[in-house]
């Protein structure tokens, strides 16, 4: 479609629901009722400035070259950045960080045998795309931080490369040791795969992109479409994140010059075998060499033919990567504007700039609207306004790579973040369509507060309306999930906008899960483009112009969102923190893993009974090979006495702090809560951190060891259940336990000086 | 694979359970205890006889040659069974009848526009399968039954063809008025997607196969697996069952010579517009072409390009069949072996003959072994046995057609089988795996003794143990269906084997549905080819013994369960009937209908809501086209009470029954019992018929108007609730409540008398 249509038809739907947009009268959190007014006054100032014709001449230019980590062009952008902050008068500087960046020296893949086919691994151009013309200087197929190797073994298929994937391989029969394997991207990050095809003794691994995830499945291909054409691919970094982010010889530290570095060999983080993404176009050579069993039902992706597992001689594959591992500066732009009333505050609002080629939808899109923020307040602060609490703004470098440039950021800053960071609110690529947040509970309320006064391009309603809409509509549907539902459920019980627990996967990991720092992650999307060319080198300008934001009127929404988020946080009475959501979330947490553990047992007995039965065997089809599930011992009876005490406490002390901040209090009473609440996040850390990975300290939420950017939440105790280590699961319950009474008793304290 | 190894793959695993096989010492229902272990040695001289290789023979000898209703060959075959049945000792003859059935005249399907494709519309033979190279005489793609026409109309894409389809059709903003549908295999009966498309104005119908369903996303495609090649196509029938079975101009009589026939312009069952069925190697043409939106992703097949609903000039087609509407000869092969005890209680015993093609696993699979049962019948019969009823044999003609030969002797002699028959045990096509059965819920008690006392040849259980292991594998599965976990219930709770309610699809459709006689359709399968060649010309011996059932061990499989089924039947001193789970199971199916409207009813209301809320045009994309689903005045309260009083009753005449039946009684009251048990099925039937077809009077089961083959339980009822017809449901509830108390009524007479 072309773009006067898309934007007609925008148009006439808002024109067609005859809803006017009204912002709200409602009270704003943390904000007196008589200030509400006057704020929502600075926020329309606050969007007259933002242009979406801005946004797009700087998406146009920031996304000309290849702009990864160490390139040129991500040094000019870095510089532009710089420039740009400092003509809108904030107080600006670049800070460098050297890190272990890997590039590309050697790589190829190869299929051996009668049939021989030596993989591509490059995308060329797309008639109509003039940026896939000027590919030079970016990477090709790469996955950084793989490790080094040249090896020959045969191909196994393992789907997605998942624990299940392998627990269905071992009922096929069939091992990956010694071999290569050949994964497809979905249901897991990336940097698991491979890490899981080492665990079980792969000796290299290749990932391509499915049709039937991502290619002419779902939508048609670029150019005619949106989605992944034949020979694109999905760069990305394969950095075990799960222990830590950041550059893998300075875990805990920031990089700067000088920082001692442990020898890469000690790298806990760096892949240890070699790792290659390819397209489909050059994944269906290999995939229809594979013989052995057909490819369980699940298994099967979109491409022409049956599949097998292979794992024997028929599909033997050559693969080589070698990597020159340089160290490479990071450019993280750093942009203060201070706090008149408390400079020791601060409300840090992020998007990463670097790209994987042209970046310009991941991350560029986010990236130039929290420019555009930058440029209105700057505006706001020219004629006279001035934030109550410092603002710092932040471009980070090298997020794709393992969120680089925000976790040495984060861990060289550590000490005055922890005592001064009130919030981190982070944004990534952005698209058409709803408003999607990731959030510290405790921010739930502000969220919901500044999404009910940013209006959706597309209907004219509220995105908080429009996104509420979404979620019952999907939860309505005859074929909803049941996590559709649950959201539902969520939304209409807290009568707030849904938001989903912080996993990783952008840079408010190193802040939120490493430092205890209240968060929100946001952005809009899921209509149009849906990640087609994700990490691939079609996601360009051009592309983004017709798929990814027509208008670039998103890119306005979301500078209206974060730009509110911004300005409420910085200038509230009160730190706008709400704990009803807290409670009442962590609540419902529990009684899930309470049900899980049942529901295992249950699973457990079942299994036992047909075993017992040799249930297994008999409904087995003799022809085929296929084992039965592995007898385990029932899962046992876990004590939850102390979580549910816990929040019980912590239910009536949030709703005694709730109910205590909406009163009106003396100012120097008002700053000492501040202090108090500013470290209700870190009440829920222990720094003993998360098993096997103490990097990690935040006990409410984490990226999955077992689903990477997916969050986990109570994560001490659901992995320690999940991985049938009892004990661990045991001595978290306490941990967790520990920790919301921390919350409970700031709060106590914070409700006392209120009430007073 | 080849033969040998599948068959030691067997052997192992029989091995490997290392349980012997031990034929059970459990009761046999209607045998006295003293009498049950001569009715088992009696059995063990029945198996004996049987040969896997005289089933091999029949089985390559009959599927030689195309064999469908009219060829040379099905009258060979007639005669073949005919002389067989005389030679084992039967009182045999042949039973012709006279039906309309159209063969091809003309036909042809072409892609008009810049990229005209001509569709191939045939099967060419495959290298290694000699049967494929000797088609002629065959029928070419063909759907019996579809109209005449000549039209040149757009495409469009309508998934499986199902209502659902065409509401998300609606909400596409898509309609095929004047159009010509392309549909693919799957979801429903055939005969349903050219009705529907009628229905809404279509002017012509294509039914391909995609591969998704049966084509090389299942398992490899012949010859390599067992799956539809690319240029596989199904032939079938797209008569109206769902009205009655049988020759369209007879409604209700036995199309005998000189019985008056209706004009066919007259004729309700014959379709209205042409359709043909295609393969996939030529759909793709067809489905490229489409434009328009993208297809929903339920919709979207396995052929490697983005699915498009189309509907615009785009793509146009033209579609031509012109047929001569011939009369044919059925010829029933009927076979006798008088009963010595009770003459006119009747055990009939059937499956059909005719193919589409060579037919080998449907029908001549189960045709074959139904002959083995009826040699081996002949033996014991030859040295001396002689049944206590009698029993008939049947081998149907024209059964693909609309059950053609069944429904056409039955109607012939309905007064007579009313009056006689007590069973009707039916199969067809038969395959490697697990029992599965469908019968009357009065009969299920039979079947599962007759199961617990057959050997599985692949494990060497009884094919009870090794089905009912199978039930509760899928239910115990993480990803388990509510109906898997069902009947996984339903077998625990009844301890017997499960069994399903019946449909139509085969032959028991006219005994069971329209004279209400007690039915049971029963067949192996389930492993292996799984339908890849179904009503194709690559349905081989070669294909059947390679894939289906290499060494034939289920075809002796299934003559030994039909065997029993057949002889305990036939034996029994009381006919075989227990009640208790008539009861239990029809109490279940009145829960489900209540909860059904109260499902139906939340539905409404939330969808209102949402209505109201605009909720349906915020949540969609404003870049694409669809509506929200209509309005609809939420389900009523209906009144289920008579229907639960009914069952209530139904429970303790059942119990009662069923406890009497287990004591001595004296030989005239037996008698007396069994002709009221006799008419059991047809106290649940009611002549006035199910709503617009008067033909179908079974209450309890029928095939679903709008699902084809696939049963609908207490159908008046539930078809009128997802109708929304309530006033219907209201007078069905009574309808059916009404036939329950016949049955309890009939159980209590049997009762006092035995009981006496």
């Amino acid at each position: 479609m072309k773009l006067s249509i898309l934007l007609a038809g925008a148009a006439s739907a808002a024109l067609a629901f005859g809803q006017a947009f009204a912002q709200g009268e409602r009270p704003i959190l943390g904000f007196s009722p008589d200030r509400a007014s006057a704020e929502r006054a600075l926020e329309a100032r606050f969007d007259s400035d933002l242009s979406a014709s801005d946004i797009r001449q700087r998406l146009e230019l920031m996304a000309a070259e290849p702009n990864q980590v160490g390139s040129p062009h991500d040094k000019a952008n870095a510089e532009y950045t710089l420039q740009k902050f400092k003509e809108w008068g904030w107080d600006a500087h670049i800070e460098v960080f050297q890190v272990l960046y890997p590039t590309p020296r050697e790589q190829s893949l190869s299929l051996l045998g009668a049939q021989p086919f030596q993989a591509t691994l490059t995308e060329p151009p797309i008639p109509g795309d003039p940026s896939t013309y000027r590919q030079q200087g970016g990477l090709p197929a790469y996955l950084a931080y793989a490790g080094e190797g040249d090896v020959t073994a045969p191909l196994v298929y393992v789907n997605y490369g998942m624990p299940a994937d392998y627990e269905e391989l071992r009922r096929l029969g069939i091992d990956v040791k010694g071999k290569i394997v050949i994964v497809r991207y979905g249901a897991g990050w990336r940097g698991l795969k491979p890490k899981l095809a080492y665990e079980h003794g792969a000796v290299g691994c290749i990932i391509y992109s499915d049709p039937a995830d991502d290619g002419y499945a779902t939508a048609e291909p670029y150019p005619k479409g949106p989605q992944r054409p034949e020979r694109g691919l999905q760069r990305g970094s394969v950095i075990d994140m799960a222990i830590q982010s950041g550059d893998p010889l300075t875990p805990g530290i920031g990089a700067v010059e000088g920082a001692p570095r442990i020898p890469r060999a000690d790298a806990k983080t760096i892949l240890k075998i070699p790792a290659l993404p390819i397209s489909w176009g050059d994944a269906q050579h290999f995939l229809m060499a594979l013989d052995g069993p057909v490819a369980p039902k699940s298994w099967r992706g979109a491409l022409p033919f049956t599949y097998h597992v292979g794992g024997d001689q028929a599909a033997m594959v050559h693969l080589v990567v070698r990597s020159d591992w340089n160290t490479k500066p990071l450019y993280d732009v750093i942009a203060v504007m201070p706090g008149s009333r408390e400079p020791d505050q601060w409300i840090v609002r992020g998007n990463h700039r670097d790209g994987w080629v042209f970046g310009a939808e991941d991350p560029l899109s986010g990236q130039t609207a929290l420019m555009e923020e930058a440029k209105s307040l700057g505006a706001l602060a020219k004629s006279g306004w001035r934030p109550a609490r410092t603002i710092v703004y932040a471009s980070w470098d090298g997020e794709e790579a393992g969120l680089l440039g925000s976790t040495e950021w984060a861990e060289a800053h550590d000490k005055e973040l922890k005592k001064k960071a009130v919030v981190y609110i982070n944004s990534d690529g952005n698209g058409r369509g709803f408003l999607r947040v990731e959030a510290s509970y405790s921010l739930r309320n502000l969220v919901d507060g500044a999404a009910a006064d940013v209006r959706d391009p597309e209907t004219g309603v509220s995105v908080r309306q429009r996104g509420m809409a979404a979620t019952d509509v999907r939860a309505a549907a005859p074929d909803a999930t049941p996590e559709a539902k649950e959201m539902a459920k969520s939304q209409r019980e807290a009568g707030q906008y849904p938001i989903g627990a912080m996993g990783s996967g952008s840079d408010y990991t190193p802040f939120v899960q490493h430092l205890g720092i209240a968060s929100i992650n946001l952005g809009y999307g899921s209509e149009g483009a849906s990640g087609g060319v994700y990490h691939s080198a079609y996601d360009t300008f051009t592309h983004y112009e017709r798929f990814g934001d027509p208008g670039l009127v998103y890119g306005v929404a979301l500078a209206q969102t974060g730009g509110r988020l911004v300005l409420r946080a910085a200038d509230a009475d009160l730190e706008p923190f709400a704990f009803g959501s807290v409670a009442s979330t962590v609540s419902g947490e529990i009684d899930d893993l309470e049900k899980l553990v049942s529901t295992e047992r249950d699973q457990d007995q079942a299994v036992d009974r047909l075993l017992q039965q040799k249930a297994y065997h008999l409904a087995a089809d003799p022809h085929e090979r296929w084992g039965a599930p592995e007898a385990r011992e029932a899962a046992p009876a876990l004590d939850f006495a102390p979580l549910n005490a816990a929040v019980a406490r912590l239910k009536a002390s949030a709703q005694a702090y709730d109910a205590a901040a909406t009163k009106p209090a003396p100012a120097d009473r008002r700053a000492q809560a501040d202090a108090i609440l500013q470290q209700t996040e870190q009440a829920l850390t222990d720094p003993r951190g998360l098993p096997n990975r103490p990097w990690y300290i935040n006990l409410i939420y984490a990226p999955g060891v077992l689903t990477g950017y997916g969050a986990k939440t109570l994560p001490g105790v659901r992995e320690a259940i999940e991985g049938r280590r009892w004990t661990e699961a045991s001595e978290y319950i306490r941990r967790t336990a520990t920790a919301l009474d921390a919350l409970s008793q700031r709060l106590d304290d914070a409700t006392r000086l209120l009430a007073h």
